[in-house]
């Protein structure tokens, strides 16, 4: 894409409203704009990141068995009130509204009411199990406080997975294989090094439910991390005990800030036997299903990287979730030659299936070069009057700069 | 994908609940289901169709192009104040809630006041003009009633795309350019020979506004067609000047209901004059920016695909939509001959990049021939002990069949 048409412009200054370092560095190099506190509209950079974003996690989640669906957002009170999650006493996060008719509706916060009911039109049989389904939904929350950019959102963009099997045992297995997906998901989107499947509260049916945490300063939660086992223990069940239960040793773990940027849970039969989602086994005997749900949140994903991977200058993105693989930088454009090398350059690499920002702006160079670290594209690579036959080539990551020929560009890019 | 695995099944009755044909059809093949009146859930297959309708609109977006964002759902009450179009008086389709703090919002039917508001942030000059952006948006309208299946929806997936010239000129150019990648977009989806270009009321700024018609009985709508010269007029406007101001002769015109599959609005300097949107014009002047606005709906455009395409058994997807472009139905699969070579010729086709439904379930025959002409796939393609070394093929469109080997198949598929 040429530079010079992306309506989006970059800021020198971070916008006074936002504390959080991603939302300042989103905001900055217009990947996100600020529609209010929690809701945020995604550029064209930003919907790169998050398309990115999603191509990994469905590509894990087909590959676990999961079918893709799309719920609606619109929600009725009447199935809600089943499992006494309607009233705002029992979950604060509702966005309510009303029909016509006055009869009274929400907006999904979250969906294995409706997922679970729905599964009473397909599952009957233990023939019709185990069944995975996700989607990706945008979700409304009515969060009382809103200050972290796109890492807690009013409304945002999750991947939800709900697994119904026929038992726990069969529930286990699909569990422990979601926790192995979600890490390939994790390792795929830059933050191997970051992210610890971490014990935490349990819930009704379980000693421990399972979060993923990824250690970042910004972050609400506080977990201590065995980072040689790579496992951690959320702080709200540390003691002694889970220690214990664990097999982990206090001196080896390390007290960290983290995001949570995933979660497992196991609702047993606890959603079946309240909205009657029952299946006939093999001997003939009816029993409930039982229900798992995974979420990762996908706009706090693209957040965390950023909290994560950032510098005095700007963004510096993963390759497998930039919004481009080269940023383009032409410089002396004002000289046809550079510019006719320029363009071939840019077509030769789009050829290639190379994703290309081409700035073509009639900037200065100081300018292009600030932009491009805000941006934080894995290569720049300048043409110029000076860089003769060859482009000069440095990742955002190192500060290392390399003269090549546009083949040996192109074989770098494809390793 | 083999149809054992996906949970959804169809279903021999239409439900009672549905008067429209789309939804009748949609539900009873699994590719929808009705969370409430006027909002659908997308199942695998139903999700399939959307995917292959936005990746047509989006190519054709980008061509003219577009530059693609995602607003939000959310919208903030002082905005639309603005415009005026707040007030349930004024706008009788508002899904509105309130924040924690008592602050009303309302939930998105259309973007055309926080896209223009947002543009502020990004045009100052006419050199950053035209812009052309798009977004695929799930859209709520708390419409009075919805009995149309995914025709009207409370909640559904919209394509819309806004353009800021810098004046008049500008403007119409790329308005005329949109109508022809509109006609792209519809002939692409096989409705080419449904879709009128329709003249119809045009607000405050033009004589007409322009809309796009697809004839078929369940229409809301009536327009007068003339299909030679592949134009329309909207019944609200059929009148003598019309006649003559379009050059359209009455003896030449045909009265038809019909479906508004897509609508493009000239909103002028209103909205700009509204908001504040200002540019500085190359004479250094001041000028408000020049809005258009271009709508069409996705997951109504798929119910008007359904409500032409059909017969007594089911849906006829055209092939650029079809969820799968062959549908393998596997017969005698006790027999392990059979049963290896269908899942040879399942692994042949998908490795040929052909989209696959194997029908591999423990049914009858029967079954799985009234389900696949229920859920419609370009190509139906038997394996059983009766079709040796070949396979019997047979369009869902027609009724011939006829014996294929498996590489005179994909080159068929490759046309």
């Amino acid at each position: 894409m040429k530079q010079s048409k992306l309506f989006t412009k970059s800021k020198k200054e971070s916008p006074a409203d936002e504390q959080s370092k991603n939302a300042q560095l989103l905001i900055r190099a217009g990947y996100i704009y600020k529609e209010m506190a929690g809701a945020y509209v995604f550029l064209p950079l930003g919907l790169r990141v998050i398309s990115k974003i999603k191509a990994i996690i469905a590509s894990e989640m087909d590959a676990v068995g999961g079918q893709e669906i799309l719920m609606t957002a619109l929600q009725r009170k009447e199935l809600w009130e089943v499992t006494d999650r309607w009233s705002d006493e029992n979950v604060d996060v509702w966005f309510k509204s009303e029909l016509k008719g006055g009869q009274q509706l929400g907006f999904g916060w979250s969906h294995e009411e409706p997922i679970s009911e729905m599964m009473k039109q397909y599952v009957h049989s233990y023939k019709d199990l185990p069944v995975y389904v996700y989607q990706f939904q945008t979700k409304f929350r009515n969060e009382l406080r809103s200050k972290s950019g796109i890492l807690r959102g009013r409304e945002f963009v999750m991947k939800d997975m709900y697994s119904y099997s026929t038992d726990a045992s069969e529930h286990d297995k699909f569990y422990k294989d979601v926790i192995d997906a979600y890490m390939r998901v994790f390792k795929r989107a830059g933050l191997e090094d970051y992210v610890y499947v971490t014990s935490a509260s349990g819930g009704a049916f379980t000693e421990f439910s399972h979060e993923f945490q990824a250690i970042s300063e910004a972050g609400e939660d506080t977990i201590y991390v065995d980072k040689s086992k790579k496992v951690a223990i959320n702080d709200e069940v540390y003691n002694e005990k889970t220690l214990k239960d664990l097999d982990l040793n206090e001196k080896d773990l390390e007290k960290v800030a983290s995001i949570e940027v995933g979660n497992i849970f196991d609702f047993g039969k606890m959603k079946s036997e309240q909205l009657g989602l029952t299946f006939t086994k093999e001997d003939g005997n009816t029993e409930y299903v039982h229900l798992g749900s995974y979420g990762i949140g996908v706009t706090r994903l693209m957040g965390t990287i950023v909290e994560i991977f950032n510098d005095a200058k700007g963004i510096i993105w993963p390759d497998s979730v930039a919004p481009f693989q080269v940023h383009l930088i032409g410089l002396n454009l004002d000289n046809a030659d550079v510019l006719k090398k320029a363009n071939d350059i840019y077509d030769v690499l789009s050829k290639s299936g190379v994703e290309v920002l081409f700035d073509d702006r009639e900037v200065s160079a100081g300018e292009k070069f600030a932009d491009s670290d805000l941006i934080g594209i894995p290569y720049r690579v300048v043409v110029s009057a000076k860089t003769a036959d060859k482009v000069e080539v440095k990742r955002r990551d190192s500060i290392e700069t390399k003269m090549l020929e546009v083949n040996e560009l192109l074989s770098e890019l494809k390793k």
